[in-house]
């Protein structure tokens, strides 16, 4: 009889742990049900705020792979609007309510495959019935926040809560929908995921776009009219809006998990082995946006929530629940992101990171071009690296530039994936030519001048 | 009293090992004498055909520092239109003629820097007094070719000879400058510089802009009418030409250093230890296009004249002259071009010399895109990988791609100069966002596909 695996999460983790399996084990020999609690599967929740802006007209074209397909070629039996609501592991059974019939289904499983994903942060203040007030998480969010923009009277005043790769893109979506945006940040600076000087960097390209950008401030409430949302309060005083799109992060879903006895670890994700299964409970395996992850420079867990990620994972999970051998390697913290026209990057530790890991390091920042300065369309590029002392060794890197600049972060996460010293960076063999870099590389420039701060150390 | 060097060669690598010494050596310590042939210093002979078609519009955009700044600032006693025609090592004397003055001049040394570059291949056919022939080395070539365009009446009809980087440049640079143009290969495919797989897709390309390309024909003659040529002459039929551009590719120019006894490699290059030392001669340095250095892949000697190479090569000489320590860490054979739009990159061993090296391998073509495939620009790329059987080390790769593909080439750079495997590739955490990759980086789509290569060698 066919054994049968139980997928939470219809998303890219789920859906490619679902694929892996598959193409390992026929259906005869292993049954897969999917559930899924929103409307679509395996879709490209990063793509929404270019949807959200118009950039890609259509919704459908974030969506990787859709219900039919999995069913038809892959045999996943996939329930749509399902959320399962308990795991007994001791049963071996999970419980699902159907969210648009009603009543709810128990279904056995042998493997279960858990990927919830992650949940956005919601504080108190931000629970309201007022409409007017959104998430970006799910493509229902943003099916949601375009009806919302259609609407008429159309609202022309939007306020972003958090300054993250989310906020800061829905930003940059809003201005060009032709709203008037401001982005509100706790924080001295939005784009934390880089440090504060190179922020700054990212901050001023935003107030040139017309985003106004409040620092330092936390919201503490909203304002609703007739049940639409009119304003977020803040210590200096209200700030009208029409519109509040919620960027505040995202937190891993492990409520079923934690409430079933699956182990959380310090990051606040479900713990998992490198073979993505959960340790001590061998038929239980996890992947994407609700487990944590080695981090490989600090060594630490992390709980990255990306979609590179989460499918990695699922593939990593398929392959072994369909008798494969795979592992997950861990993450560097690479992320690359677009505002306006400025382009950002950033790898492994940022200067807070590294203090808090405990290492001792120099860090620099080199002003280069993306071209070679003579070459039409050369333009500004600020590399940032933060290099162990006295080892040399690179934990960090950021870039900002506008233009062919955020991809050359790989240039550096490879070179601090395979812990290379920033002397040995500096005698990289990378491309040149003209429209492509001055003679020296700018990774080459932030790499010598990394050994010279190192030298002036001491070290 | 003060110690004199003598650098023979006033571009990237003879004045990047001046200005390093002069660094570590004030000009009390240490004379510093340079001469060049030519009228310049240190100019970027790769802008040469931007420069040709218009793009960059003023040669001294090319030129990175002048005499003057090397006087100045440097304390070189820059010497131009000065060609060394002997070199005495047991005097340790130089003899060069002053080409403007007339006449010749000696001058001792107790450190020689030799950076004499390298010189076109110019077969006995294209040896002609004909007017409309040019190379294109110097900024001296491009100066009398942007004459030649301008005169009048101005060329119609250009015949490139050779499809290297210089020749596919050139050709592009013509058609920009709204001549109609051939190029003529005497290989099966021009841009020899990747696999005939990869170099079609540049061919296409080239078509598509209009240029004619006549590949298996080799150029046996000139044919010139009132001292202007008029055409080339192949096996099949004279090429009608008002201008000529040789791009056959270069030489090391050895010969005077060959006449001194300095020792010239397998490749036909000086050989030099890591530390840009001539082997046997305490005294005598030797950096740039002309000299060998190790391929970290293959282990063997190559000749790879390139401007990032020369930089490095006489910064290292310069640091070593100057008192300090520095080593040349060798090349993986890393490079760019543009073609058009189409970008081209290539890093490591093509397979022919993966074969010629005595390696076993696989190689895969994966096709992918620059930007997630719904973000609008998205574009395809083609990555190539060559990996050894069984081990799975990263031999060489090419990319080819209509936008931001060109640079990519340093992930795999890196990659492969840490000797990475594709399997250990394909877990590599890159950047990635909608506008910069798919979920799947075109890296990662790659490595994947050649582990499967592997795996069904049965490895």
């Amino acid at each position: 009889m066919a054994q049968r695996m139980i997928v939470i999460g219809g998303d890219a983790a789920g859906m490619a742990a679902a694929s892996q399996a598959r193409r390992r084990r026929g259906s005869g020999d292993l049954e897969i049900v999917a559930f899924e609690r929103g409307h679509f599967t395996s879709y490209s929740a990063c793509g929404i705020p270019y949807w959200i802006s118009g950039l890609v007209p259509d919704r459908n074209q974030l969506i990787a792979r859709d219900p039919t397909t999995f069913r038809n070629e892959f045999h996943v039996d996939v329930r749509l609007r399902h959320e399962v609501i308990g795991i007994d592991l001791d049963r071996r059974e999970v419980v699902a309510r159907d969210l648009t019939g009603g009543g709810e289904v128990r279904e056995r499983f042998d493997t279960l495959m858990y990927a919830t994903g992650a949940t956005p942060v919601q504080p108190g203040w931000a629970r309201t019935d007022a409409r007017g007030v959104f998430g970006v998480q799910t493509l229902d969010d943003g099916a949601a926040l375009r009806e919302w923009l259609d609407a008429d009277p159309a609202p022309r005043r939007a306020v972003v809560v958090g300054g993250g790769y989310i906020g800061v893109e829905m930003a940059e979506a809003l201005i060009q929908r032709g709203l008037s945006v401001t982005l509100v940040e706790r924080d001295e600076q939005p784009m934390a995921t880089v440090d504060p000087d190179m922020a700054e960097l990212v901050t001023g390209a935003m107030r040139g776009l017309g985003v106004q950008i409040r620092t330092g401030l936390a919201v503490t409430g909203l304002e609703q009219r007739d049940g639409q949302v009119s304003a977020v309060v803040t210590a200096e005083g209200p700030i009208p809006a029409d519109l509040v799109v919620l960027g505040l992060g995202v937190r891993p879903n492990v409520g079923l998990a934690a409430a079933a006895g699956l182990p959380v670890g310090p990051s606040g994700a479900i713990r998992v082995d490198r073979r993505m299964r959960v340790p001590g409970f061998d038929d239980v395996w996890a992947a994407g946006d609700c487990v944590e992850c080695l981090h490989r420079v600090s060594g630490l867990p992390v709980h990255i929530p990306l979609g590179t990620h989460a499918n990695k994972q699922g593939r990593v999970a398929g392959i072994n629940i369909g008798g494969g051998y795979a592992t997950f390697a861990g993450v560097i913290g690479t992320a690359v992101t677009k505002v306006c026209d400025l382009e950002v990057g950033r790898t492994g530790l940022r200067e807070r990171d590294a203090a808090a890991a405990g290492f001792e390091f120099v860090s620099v920042i080199a002003q280069s071009t993306n071209r070679a300065g003579y070459y039409p369309g050369s333009r500004p590029m600020t590399v940032k690296l933060i290099a162990e002392k006295p080892s040399g060794r690179l934990l960090g890197a950021q870039i900002v530039g506008w233009s062919e600049a955020a991809k050359r972060i790989d240039t550096l996460a490879v070179a601090l994936w395979n812990e290379m010293t920033v002397d040995e960076m500096s005698a990289l063999d990378l491309g040149y030519a003209p429209p492509y870099a001055p003679v020296w590389d700018p990774v080459l420039i932030a790499a010598r001048k990394a050994v010279d701060a190192l030298a002036a150390t001491g070290r």
